[in-house]
């Protein structure tokens, strides 16, 4: 394998929708009017219209203008930041009503907003408002008037850093509070991942072709705790669900991520983990035949041939990856519409073939259970543009630099050893920018992390459930008395954060029962501050 | 008065230096090879050798690459950064041997280094490194190869900021740390203002002439306590001495800091207080006479004819306020060699004068222990460039905005209110630049700054002397058991931070006592932390 965004991105980064899933659905959304994408064509993925049976969350939709650089004073133009609000349960400034803010990630905020149910549910209890703010260079905040301005080229999406866009939020919470006069009402983050990453999309093409690199899911689950970090003057307590900050460097072995979903597998099936570990070599080598490719496309049910067997086993880790962190205990729409725990389905659909089902077809039969759970889907579509100015593809070479690597040992995946001179190469060619692959430790820390928080810092929920890859990466253990872990061990990606359900399993329930008391005690903790001072 | 900086920022911010200052001394400093300025023409001031009787401190000049802009991706040149080292106490990395590091602020950093006695005297006691980095664009770390490209335009200053400062800061401790396998080791921040501001010129002319805006006093001192705030995972404590960080936006009185320095010569001697507040109207009153400029000049000896009564006023405020910040117990060269308690002689020489004496001669009486403490200077030099592209003045033009007054009641300054529009204009008019008012607030806290840092933020000794008008500024009361305030009633500005002399008094004496048991602590709690981790 060639370089990191070439092989190891596109070996798991890379999936797909088949177009049947673009049929209409019921509208999800809001009651506001939805206002047009501000950029279209090749940014627009307006077909889809939400997931089956969304919850319907009221707000309005306001804009508010950022400086395009807040650290400097070159001489560039404002861009507009979109945000939702929700005051109708706010207590107001009188009553000290909290204001709950939902740190934007790389995507169209409006799709955030309605896959984070739980700070929805949450706000009338504590009568707070709700705002989600739209994160810099996705949705509808584009600098530069258009999508297609702001991803022109480097010089243009200079701007896109994880820096700049807290400081919008800072900006917009500064702002937001003295027009309200709210200055003096608390503010808690909130920071999750979301499920109909489908919607996000930068660049989707008219087929309802999405282009999804799950590394994704990393970024804004970061900005909440890095939020309160950086700002602790603007907030009071954050909720970072699924926030992997030691993600970076050398802070955790880069085979972490691999090495939990392979152990998903494992832990449901040893059989299924080996049958997969094995395919591998078994598509590799049928690649290597004169009518290879054609057999794979026709096992897989492609509708275009297939170029290379690397394309079928990205396909194939890009999928595993997803049912790690979407392995969830009841039937939900996550990237995909899933049955509940469905690495146990993809496994059993593994392992109970017949005798004599070649390990190909097993495979399919298994990956099935991702792709095609609806059983509409007639054959599949694999197309990808790894050369886009996509949004994440550029925050990866810059700052956002996350070594990974899959273990020939550990791993059920093709051994890939990170090679950091690769990727390097591949952003110099591709985005002429050179990655710094020190920044984000140095400027959130990293090495000895939890220590400095020992002393600096509090009012921070790390949630994580352990089957989620990205938990690896995350904080599982209290770091103070006041910067807690709260760990599921059959929790799976920012589950805490989605809608309550009617299936949630106790230990969610009770993991969700325990954030809220914790939120209680910022809040309470917050007012009595508060009385102490007026009582003075 | 017409604004700010040409009015308000005259009004206080200008010095001067006499010409026979320039006159040849004894050579201060370290015995490594001084590098010769990479800027020079009107950015260099290479007469002047040093404060007499200086002491003598080694260190190595190095330099160091850095980013020219941390938080965006635009493709811009780096910039050399210059920093002293000194490692002959440092017990190394084995023994994790203390880094203490200097936040070096708006100037040459060798004479902060020169300028910084405690640091030096500390060092040995704690087996510490010392470092001394270099503001961006100040002394030798200049971007675009010189000072002269540096302050070229709008464009090329435009990265001039705090925050870009201290990620320089933060990259160079990460990477010295990496290089010296001293990752482990402790580094502890020092923040304070420095004793020869006349060799931190940006701008100055062969005459030795030298602006001096005591405004940027101000900055150096709370970069430390940013610093430890915005990169608690760097640095395990900040001493940040004389730190307003409360001097922005409405958080303290625009009058506080014209209302201490008045306070400090009403302290002195009420009579003195009015004869300075009485001699204003005078000073306008004689300007407005057909032949009143040159009575001024020629009753204050100004070398050349002065061009308006306003610029004599400007004179005397500006040593006034710098009596303030400078009023030490014993003879020092702060700015100006004066002598102790330099408040009360020249209030003793205002009061004392023969009965019938004018006012304008009492005021001259007094401001030449000021100006003319040698007795050597024959006539006063007065000049300024209000427009030159002076980094302070850029600094206050783009975020370092302070609302400053001076209260007709109060304060012995002339009245003057605070006009943010004309400021704003005036930056527009001279920059071409936008200020932003509300942005360090925003960054770095401000409103509710101090009960957030009650349950975030550690580690920070506050120091201050109630003389020093920038005190008001500051903070002055514990915000918790580890973010605490030293203050001395007889103190003025970071008199803590010079070299201890055998003239210091007990008071101050203890202080230091203070700072340094609590660097002790903070030392013996992280090796306390350390040696729990290696003994599980």
């Amino acid at each position: 394998m060639a370089n990191f965004l070439e092989t190891l991105s596109f070996l798991i980064l890379l999936s797909f929708f088949p177009p049947t899933l673009s049929s209409p659905r019921p509208s999800r959304l809001h009651r506001s009017p939805k206002h047009a994408p501000r950029f279209l064509g090749k940014f627009s993925c307006s077909n889809y219209t939400g997931p089956l049976g969304a919850p319907s969350y009221r707000y309005e939709t306001r804009y508010f203008d950022q400086d395009l650089d807040h650290f400097s004073f070159s001489d560039l133009p404002k861009f507009r930041q979109r945000y939702l609000i929700n005051t109708e349960h706010w207590a107001g400034p009188d009553q000290l009503g909290p204001i709950f803010f939902y740190c934007g990630n790389e995507g169209d905020i409006e799709w955030f907003a309605a896959n984070t149910g739980f700070v929805w549910e949450l706000a009338p209890r504590f009568r707070a408002m709700i705002i989600f703010p739209e994160h810099r260079y996705y949705g509808e905040s584009m600098p530069y008037g258009s999508g297609e301005e702001a991803y022109k080229n480097a010089t243009t999406l200079a701007h896109l850093t994880a820096e700049q866009a807290l400081a919008d939020f800072a900006v917009l919470i500064t702002e937001l509070k003295r027009n309200l006069s709210a200055q003096a009402c608390p503010v808690v983050l909130f920071g999750g991942s979301y499920g109909e990453v489908r919607n996000s999309c930068i660049q989707c093409d008219e087929k309802i072709f999405v282009i999804v690199r799950f590394i994704k899911f990393l970024h804004q689950t970061v900005l909440a705790a890095w939020m309160r970090l950086k700002y602790p003057h603007l907030a009071i307590g954050a909720l970072a669900s699924s926030a992997p900050i030691l993600q970076f460097e050398d802070l955790v072995p880069p085979e972490t991520f691999y090495d939990i979903v392979s152990n998903d597998f494992r832990r449901e099936s040893v059989s299924c983990f080996n049958t997969i570990k094995d395919s591998w070599d078994v598509i590799e080598s049928e690649g290597q035949k004169s009518s290879g490719l054609s057999y794979l496309t026709e096992t897989f049910r492609f509708c275009k041939k297939l170029e290379s067997a690397d394309d079928l086993s990205n396909w194939l880790s890009s999928a595993y990856s997803y049912l790690g962190m979407g392995n969830y205990p009841y039937p939900a729409d996550f990237l995909m519409p899933m049955p509940g725990n469905p690495i146990k389905e993809v496994c059993r659909k593994i392992d109970n073939c017949p005798n004599g089902t070649s390990i190909l077809q097993r495979i399919f039969e298994g990956v099935s259970v991702y792709y095609n759970y609806t059983g509409t889907v007639d054959c599949f579509d694999l197309d990808d543009d790894p050369h886009g100015m996509n949004g994440w593809n550029w925050q990866a070479c810059t700052e956002m630099v996350m070594p990974m690597s899959s273990s020939k040992k550990s791993s059920m995946f093709p051994a890939y050893d990170y090679n950091y001179t690769s990727d390097e190469e591949w952003c110099l060619e591709n985005y002429h920018v050179k990655p710094r692959p020190t920044w984000i430790t140095t400027e959130f820390g990293g090495h000895g992390f939890k220590n400095a928080l020992k002393t600096f810092g509090s009012n921070i929920i790390f949630s994580n459930g352990l089957l989620d890859p990205w938990s690896g990466g995350s904080v599982l253990e209290d770091i103070s008395e006041t910067i807690v872990a709260l760990v599921t061990e059959k929790g799976a990606h920012h589950l805490d954060l989605r809608p309550a359900t009617a299936e949630d399993p106790d230990w969610l329930i009770e993991q969700r029962a325990a954030e809220v008391k914790l939120i209680q005690v910022w809040l309470d903790e917050y007012f009595d501050g508060k009385r102490a001072v007026f009582d003075m």
